[in-house]
């Protein structure tokens, strides 16, 4: 038995402003930014669990007084009680009676919720001496139904559903865990398609993202239409009719303006249209997949939770489920939505990038292939370049896959030199840069 | 010309769960809080501009923490250029690049800013020397669209549609306005209706809610359908078949169990089921809707923005649209939401309750009646006598109704001695309560 001793916070802020890496029609200057946890106990193993928040930068400080107002339900709790049913735990968080108006499960205190749970999977995960993607992949099928809280999804998913799907690919899973092995996970990449770079670099990382292995790459649209369509020609010209061209416009349009828009780079034959509205608007994305038919509509990054995942499945609103390591409460919530996209017959394809969703969203996908959906047929994870350098165990990708990570964990692991030189505001990274620091100035 | 010195902010919290007012099936303990600030300028009026965000306990650290994180905006700028065009204020805030990671446009962050464009608009009314709903209702259906944002929502209200509501109002706002100075706004009360309460408190309470003018009483359900049907079977016979009661289920309930539930209530005539299940849960308000009718379906104290209202209306999944003064970003977004409402033909029946929500809300009925949809038929905004006392101007209601508010300002503003003496952690009322703090210390 062990206790947990401490629940240490730090806002980490990389000051990525400063370049144009990351810059879209929403985001046009994001300081790429963890709010993140460790915990730990007394146990001596010498592990900790690591967690985060992803932000781009102002109010990070807020995520990280999230997190720390979750302490009370964990600080200073028997360890093996809340790693050994991880159900609970994650219903004693999200239901708390008192922080649920925060939400109730959105937003700040929401995704506060996630890193928490998330830390806890991975130490949990450590203790087992397992990746995170092959512990959940060892787990019964009714182990794995009984993380997920089916609370306001019970008219998409019951409990019976869930059960029947993950006891239908139980059987294969030690093959497709060979295959993982052997075979990767296939990954495309958004380095190409920030909206900040030239047609030159536009082109130039274009082409060097095929030779690197990549099937798809992915342009960020929506500022202005004439230079969508000039680089997004420019892109399908470079690549040739084999490479898939998705488009990413953040949440830029209205309903209306979406339909028209995507309409004009529709002859370029485009893999999906993400984002094109509010991830709020599950009747305005279900009126742009119907319009932009047989373009697949893509979102999730920001879509707050499970219900509303929910609802754009049972509408029809989403072709491309985009689950993501930081937005929903943890690994428990993914789960439900991993679940709930098999029960639709609909693809997922993670968000990654910002800062560590890459090395945790991995996890996600290589379990959901092993033990959820059983298909990678037309899957794949987003991949980014950036900020891999900064945590313990980076992601693996090359040849235009991710590969299964060995390393214990559930690799949201961050350098604790990062942690340090990136604290903000008195990380050596802003010290040493007072110029970074006008554009965070927020307290 | 002046400039905005300071944004204080305070964390004030009342030890209400240690009676059980307040108490529903969802929130079985609230301690009745506001995340609070004031806004003050060098103009040398003695004006101050007073917000807040309602929270019930827990957490409210981090939404204080919040509204902190929009100083960058408000401190050290022009008074007369916020407040000049509030519209363009809200966008500034609401579409901060980097803040809008953390919601979009929810949660934490989303309240937080509804909070200060709360306070801004305390400011400038006490600055024009008139009450909020009147300055509003003085305000040229041109400007009061300009405080509208209609990104999201084109789909379903044009800044033309908009307008025409506007316009139609528009010439008879000077006799609806005198009307309303004579006659009041109906209330209803909830008073009689917490779940901790005894049959024979609900029983007098709900007697003497009648005795006061009350038309309408709502009793919480939710926790116990067998106690559901003994409560508001004991209220239908002490109230006779004249007396309005809706119930109120706090989220409690998947959509089937929703239908059941309530199926069982039907024969003691439901004036309206608020909150069946998740504010989330568009489709799902929708099926229960249908299902349930004619019972009319509210929601809205938890919905997060105009996007989400605008769903709802669209789906045909409300019948009853519950604005809140402290969930979404303030006077400006609850504007677009009165609009949306009046251009689907839909009531408005704002929550209240918790601490200063009537104080507040009450501005925007009324505002509602004179200049937008011009009606009081059938709406009434909710009372809940409770804390009151500890603002500067609280609500006149009697013989069942809301009276104008005259005092300058938005009703926001509390005694500085309640600031100081509900002080978290550190006011009197916790420190010679040690006992009170048991149910709050998430810090």
């Amino acid at each position: 038995m062990s206790i947990i001793t401490a629940v240490d916070t730090f806002d980490v802020r990389f000051p990525t402003s400063q370049g144009l890496d990351g810059s879209d029609a929403m985001n046009p200057d994001p300081d790429y930014s963890a709010a993140y946890l460790i915990i730990r106990t007394n146990a001596g193993d010498g592990h900790e669990g690591h967690g985060f928040v992803f932000t781009i930068g102002r109010g990070n400080e807020v995520e990280t007084a999230a997190i720390e107002a979750l302490r009370l339900h964990i600080l200073g709790r028997e360890a093996e009680e809340l790693l050994g049913d991880m159900g609970a735990t994650w219903k004693l968080l999200v239901h708390d009676s008192q922080l649920r108006w925060l939400g109730p499960e959105k937003g700040v205190m929401h995704m506060a919720i996630g890193a928490v749970i998330n830390a806890l999977w991975d130490l949990k995960a450590k203790r087992e001496g397992l990746p995170l993607w092959d512990l959940l992949s060892r787990m019964s099928p009714e182990e794995l139904v009984s993380l997920v809280d089916f609370r306001y999804i019970t008219d998409a998913l019951t409990p019976e559903e869930a059960l029947d799907i993950l006891r239908r690919a139980a059987p294969d899973r030690g093959e497709r865990r060979a295959r993982l092995l052997t075979e990767g996970y296939p990954a495309y990449t958004t380095t190409p398609g920030w909206l900040g770079y030239s047609d030159e670099k536009l082109a130039r990382l274009a082409k060097e993202a095929v030779a690197e292995g990549f099937t798809q790459i992915k342009l960020k649209v929506g500022a202005s239409l004439e230079d969508d369509i000039r680089r997004v020609r420019i892109a399908r010209e470079t690549l040739g009719p084999d490479i898939k061209i998705a488009v990413d416009a953040n949440q830029r349009w209205d309903v209306a303006e979406a339909i028209e828009w995507v309409g004009h780079l529709a002859p370029y034959d485009i893999a999906w249209i993400e984002e094109p509205t509010s991830p709020d608007d599950i009747l305005g994305h279900a009126a742009i997949a119907k319009a932009l038919a047989p373009i697949p509509v893509a979102t999730g990054e920001h879509v707050q939770n499970r219900v509303v995942f929910k609802q754009l499945l049972q509408a029809g609103a989403v072709d491309v489920v985009q689950i993501d390591a930081a937005r929903v409460a943890g690994v428990n919530e993914n789960i439900a939505i991993l679940l709930l996209a098999a029960n639709y017959g609909v693809r997922v394809c993670p968000h990654a990038g910002g800062v560590g969703l890459c090395e945790a969203v991995q996890h996600l996908s290589m379990f959901d292939f092993v033990a959820v959906s059983g298909t990678k047929d037309n899957r794949m994870i987003e991949f980014v370049d950036h900020l891999h350098e900064h945590f313990v165990t980076p992601v693996h990708v090359h040849d235009g896959s991710y590969w299964p990570p060995s390393a214990l964990g559930a690799g949201n692991e961050m350098l604790s030199q990062a942690l340090t030189h990136y604290s903000f505001p008195d990380g050596a990274a802003w010290t040493a840069t007072p110029s970074a620091l006008v554009n965070l100035t927020s307290s």
